[in-house]
């Protein structure tokens, strides 16, 4: 016999399905859900399909829009001569948080991962290219620093410096505020490699 | 400017209300759910509305159900004659899990607080003592460990003992595969308390 109403049970498979959340957040969500007024559920419910639906890539820099150009490359005011190149739009936010960077963006929709089936041709690589009409001149690689996010920036570089772009990669090292001690060793060691006098 | 597209911040909200879940947790579902195919999201958001919607109590034991009365109380095969009371319908699946109840349950849809302005008419108690009618002769108080549940359970064993009704706790102590040198000092003193000869 089912502990729940089927309804109930689908919900909680639903919700286990999303990332980070075990079978007992999955419960717990679900029954918090199912003790809010209908019209609340509802609400939430709207959000989700109305969030999905209204979603396409910006057809510059193919970053989630719910516009045919995005909010980034619309702006007059941005730098239209440095792209930086990310694998996702959560990369996109986290860089705008920062408040360092003022050019373009360009999403790849992930990394090229060979482990995974995952060649160039799977990525927005020729969108990339395809942007670089001679008023671009830098390409940040600011790709993850794991294997996936490494290869795809060598690719990028190999792709990018024959048609005269300057390729360039953002800057591992300790985190501010992190602890030596505590850091990795590919970590420690990028960092030394990419130490500056000062 | 916004980072994210305003239906997009909107459903990255919605996550955020729900317990256990931050905003960083928030957001990366709600990308996960935008990279998923439309259908998909449609499915997940109807799972909901539906679960909500089909949802009441049981005239019964007052568990969530999609029926007026659940499946355990109309179940021939439980014994009617002692009844399981919670704090609200999770616990039931709990108590279901162990396979070691066979009656029937009641839950109280949460516990007396006079902290929280959550008095004894707040709870589905009415309910459990009209469900008294001679044929029960115990209830086991399942109430939470906590303040709250405590005090609840001292509140219906009053109400209960002079309607002739054995009124049982829980027995609390060291869970089982716990480590004796890890158990908070309550645990530990209830643990005593509840000390049986072997």
């Amino acid at each position: 016999m089912a502990l729940y109403a089927k309804t109930v049970v689908k919900l909680i498979e639903e919700f286990e399905k999303l990332p980070g959340i075990g079978h007992k957040s999955a419960q717990r969500i679900a029954f918090y859900l199912l003790e809010q007024p209908e019209e609340k559920v509802k609400t939430f419910a709207d959000a989700m399909v109305k969030a999905r639906e209204g979603l396409c890539y910006c057809s510059v820099c193919c970053n989630m829009s719910d516009r045919e150009v995005c909010d980034i490359c619309e702006n007059a005011a941005r730098d239209k001569s440095v792209i930086c190149v990310v694998e996702d739009p959560r990369d996109v936010a986290a860089m705008e948080r920062s408040r360092e960077f003022r050019g373009l963006y360009h999403v790849l929709h992930g990394a090229i991962s060979p482990m995974s089936g995952i060649g160039a041709e799977d990525i927005k690589l020729k969108e990339l290219v395809k942007r670089l009409d001679g008023e671009v001149n830098e390409v940040i690689v600011a790709t993850n620093p794991t294997v996936e996010g490494e290869t795809t920036a060598m690719y990028i570089s190999k792709l990018l410096k024959p048609l005269g772009v300057k390729v360039t990669r953002i800057a591992h090292g300790i985190p501010v505020g992190g602890d030596l001690e505590y850091a990795d060793e590919i970590t420690l060691a990028r960092a030394l490699q990419g130490r500056r006098e000062i």
